[in-house]
């Protein structure tokens, strides 16, 4: 069972802003991506396509703190939690880390939340909430250092 | 003095993600594009390149919380309202409304806050807060109106 | 029938990069946010979901020449004409102009062009070229105007 | 010298649109991203800040033909040549192909050109062509390879 995963990721070009940082809607990004990455590792499909429904996790919440920018070219750890699973959503936190010459440094850079809820879409477009299946819960667990 | 302001936007086609709804990312540059204009509805610069300093306002927090989903060619209303302005920080507080047939509907599409804090930006790249200038709070005020 | 149609667009913070600019990458979004709007104006979908099939506008080829800038605020006119309409494909090609009080400026800032293929999509995710519909032809035409 | 260098990358989510497939102006940002990668395995800074001028790449030219779409998850290879050298500008050429169990296939995916110049930067932002460096062209070359 997994419960934390991390990624490193070095920021782009075309993911800076003309005040010379990371546009603070791409640590959105940078978290989905860390998250999908997380569900790989466990074995968990992010998004299944089977014929007549699509499962996926569209967002109910999403927040972040920024205390340190992130400029063109830096790296950074991207650390994910499981803080909660309830009956129909997840929360997973995120850790944000400066990594310098493949060194995690200790402080934050920034650190966030995705609520997510499970849903079964139908043929329209539209969405519905179901249980987590339990083959999720058993390949993923809350974290139990605290967070 | 003006303490709230709105815009209209409809999603395009790039905004979308493989689930057909708009990216949850994509909320908060739709956020940041109503500060814009509502800095630019008041008079106020939203970045200024003085010779020798940069003032912005870089993020400290951001956050959405997703009610439903927006569509590929949906319109919405966003609604800006300040929430409270410290010293160096302000605090903006953002409603998402659907618009059908130019009426703006009741229901919540989402709801967020962006906080940002104001600097002075250094020649390496650096930035200081400051406290906001007074010509800004003479600018804009406080939402009486409940949040 | 509609050969010719613009729009203006003002550069967002989240569309400049590190330069100071507006990424090379975005012209190619504000083109085809010009084209969804030329398409509409000419009461053609631009994308239709009818059940069990899905048709689109897939691109094989996309090309932009940057002559000048563009820098956050900015405003300009992205113009499309349509330039070759082939059995299964379309080309269309547009002209980015600067808005300066209102009025458009002669010097172009950029020109690109978009060619797409008009195509049904399966249930499994796959795509079939398609004659472009006799419908879509009667609603918009080659424009005569050099381009 | 090098003259040819490759990057591996997965689809994100958020790179996605609403027809499944990623967005046709990511191609650009994964080009930009192995033009960054290339350079720097050539130990040359993409964008360098030296007191009182920036020497950066703006694009002058950008395309990209499309054969196949690539899907959310699917790994490719994005492989770029140094196509020609000119006084101030250089030509890269970029290939994309789909990378299937580590292993690069034959078939084309993509493949592109970005046209870059050049510049020195002023402190008002803006930006004059020089002649390329002789360090930069000691350290790339010209691809004898057949592009």
């Amino acid at each position: 069972m997994l419960s934390e995963f991390s990624i490193r990721r070095t920021v782009e070009f075309s993911e800076t802003d003309m005040a010379g940082i990371m546009h603070f809607s791409n640590f959105f990004r940078w978290m989905e991506a860390c998250e999908t990455a997380f569900y790989r590792a466990a074995g968990l499909p992010v998004i299944s396509f089977v014929p007549g429904e699509v499962v996926g996790w569209p967002r109910v919440a999403a927040r972040c703190d920024y205390r340190a920018p992130l400029r063109f070219g830096d790296t950074a750890e991207v650390r994910v939690r499981v803080k909660e699973i309830r009956t129909r959503a997840i929360v997973l936190r995120f850790e944000f880390r400066k990594v310098v010459d493949e060194r995690v440094e200790p402080g934050l850079l920034a650190e966030g939340e995705i609520t997510a809820v499970c849903v079964t879409g139908g043929d329209q477009g539209g969405m519905t909430a179901q249980p987590i299946p339990e083959e999720f819960r058993a390949k993923i667990g809350v974290a139990t250092t605290p967070a």
